[in-house]
């Protein structure tokens, strides 16, 4: 008999499941000490804390029964009509709120609209490089990934259309991609939903780092110009709190059941006591003060961060300053393996994410993430340093 | 053109999803005036509702940012290790804190073990009849699922010793299964877990409701008996409240790690502020008074529609008294229809959920479930005589 003996035997995607390489890493680079500019995470301090223990006690006074009792898996109706007006007067989107479905985190979302539009063998497309989570949530589903070549802008139209015939959907990110930062320009956002309305090439918009602009707000959304052809994904953890899980879906009416039925198939419906809080919270029209508060914090930080990879890393890497969102993405010489330099890094203090984990396909091991959200403009000005050491050292 | 034009083509699974059945008939029968027996919701009297605004209050107050920050996809630690604890004092099973891991309710768990051992074709067993959430959480991974026959103790381990050879697991409720509250007894669940044994029979061991008996605690769960060859699924749904959708999957060691990986694929983590609010409220000892104070509240009802059953339904219909859970479970005389009955019974003025969804297989038309527990007693007489009087005059 061998170590721990068991009848089971595991579907064969689940030997595509791998464990979150980001979350590896993170194990070992949140030691004491350790400058981290690896995480994902927004920062604590931007959490409404106050409004959400004023809101919690106030759901759980005014309507506990309903709050604590199994509910709608469309989601909280107030909630679900308050992200149709949103998505409508900021967003320019022109939605019913019965195209709305409250999900688990957006991370949710990505799952079930791979549930109910990919067969084991159907073809995606993705950015080059993309959100390391969407591919986790796509490889159980067993489908081809097909990165398209992107630039600082975006997928690139011709490589779209070329790659457009029979695929089920493009993901795409256009608003502060994690892991690059870039940010699509109107131009590019016309003619990629040009080629998906003459190709018949259905999108999936994820948009969770939309409010988180510092410059100028990003041009509309892809859903906005083109809406029975897009699945549009929205999150409340970049400008509320991460630990609530609330995100949500657009979905053209006629997918819309499709995507209901997978919901109540995986979780019934979300936690409604976070729906009703949050919406306590909203109603208030908090956001519309909570969120510049965000974007004037982290534009500090982005703006620091610029200022110490002028200082230390000119010459030494290349990076497009993002306009938005809450991570630089560095290209370093070719021949440099952020993977093999990360210990050595650690060792002088600071921590970053590899970029080659970002990759659907042909990984370049020359890149690396940086956030910039959690740190203090000094720590990252002593992290940017350490990590200049380290690459100046490799390079020579 | 036609109506909703959009590019989207579905995977094949998302033919095989339907709406719940249950859910639409609650829709139609929860009118005004009507007294439903249909839903199978806990009553909201039992919410621990002060004990609850108090847990919030804390962890908003003490904790507020780890409650709303990004959390582990294995669940709070203070969290794995009460349920450890408490699954190995009450209920005998001898698990550590590493393989429990917290889902956003128990049937996230399906869909979880669903997708880490379920490939196209698969062949699963369930009991004649079984919970139809289940069903619902499988049938997208495109199983076989086969109906092994059972009695008022579960299915037949004969039955089910021939239906093991190549079947991915065998999904079990032991304990007051939902639809017909039946309990296995000592003896059945040691034959059960015999042909388990013998047949590398993995098992899929779900308990929601093995904290509500009335007369005497169940015997072991089948996990304390065969600890290797049972994924076993827990919920704080009927004990504390279905809102917060909280659940928890014990998984063999040598299993958890792709459960896991699922997990983070699905929503990256359970809401970290529910699981806080969960583990303050628990961590008082609450529980120790509260689920005897459901148990005496439940068991008062189950007593009232078993004297309703007996005044107005004796000779009419047959059931066995349960001895826990939520339900009763009716067979009608053959021939008698309960989905076509229905709406003859809620222009009567009450509600029941026809059995017939409950089966995988050859569904019975003549079988349907009542709960007793929102319901009062006063409530449950009148609906209960509304009842006798459509099944006697679709009898006579």
């Amino acid at each position: 008999m061998t170590g721990n003996p068991h009848p089971f035997t595991l579907a064969r995607r689940a030997e595509r499941m791998n464990p979150s390489i980001i979350r590896e890493i993170l194990k070992v680079t949140e030691r004491p000490g350790i400058i981290s500019l690896a995480g994902g995470l927004p920062s604590a301090d931007t959490f409404p804390v106050h409004a959400m223990r004023e809101a919690a006690a106030r759901v759980l006074t005014d309507a506990p029964r309903e709050a604590l009792q199994y509910a709608a898996s469309e989601g909280f109706a107030p909630l679900r009509d308050w992200v149709a007006a949103h998505l409508s007067e900021q967003h320019g989107m022109d939605i019913a709120p019965s195209q709305v479905l409250l999900t688990t985190g957006s991370q949710q979302g990505l799952d079930l609209a791979a549930k109910i539009l990919i067969d084991e063998g159907s073809r995606l497309l993705v950015e080059t490089p993309t959100y390391l989570g969407a591919l986790q949530a796509f490889t159980p589903y067993e489908p081809l990934i097909q990165a398209v070549d992107s630039d600082h802008e975006g997928p690139l139209p011709d490589a779209l259309a070329q790659a457009a015939p029979n695929a089920r959907f493009a993901y795409l990110l256009p608003n502060f991609q994690n892991p690059t930062g870039h940010v699509y320009s109107e131009a590019r956002r016309e003619a990629i939903v040009a080629v998906a309305r003459e190709r018949a090439l259905p999108l999936l918009e994820d948009n969770p780092y939309g409010d988180l602009w510092y410059d100028a707000p990003p041009p509309r959304p892809l859903a906005a110009r083109h809406p029975q052809g897009v699945l549009y994904l929205g999150s409340f953890s970049k400008v509320l709190a991460p630990g609530l899980r609330l995100g949500y879906v657009i979905a053209p009416p006629a997918i819309y059941p499709k995507l209901l039925q997978a919901k109540q198939a995986a979780d019934l419906h979300t936690s409604i006591l976070n729906q009703r809080i949050v919406y306590e919270v909203l109603r208030t029209g908090m956001l519309e003060s909570h969120v510049p508060s965000i974007r004037a914090r982290y534009k500090v930080q982005r703006d620091a961060m610029q200022a110490s990879l002028e200082r230390h890393l000119a010459g030494v890497a290349q990076w497009v300053k993002p306009v938005g969102g809450m991570f630089f993405w560095l290209e370093l010489r070719e021949g440099l393996d952020a993977v093999a330099l990360l210990p050595r890094a650690v060792e002088a203090g600071m921590a970053y994410v590899p970029g080659a984990a970002f990759y659907a396909q042909a990984p370049r091991a020359n890149t690396l993430r940086l956030s910039f959200v959690t740190a203090s403009p000094a720590q990252i000005e002593t992290g940017i340093a350490a990590l200049a050491g380290v690459l100046k050292a490799a390079q020579s």
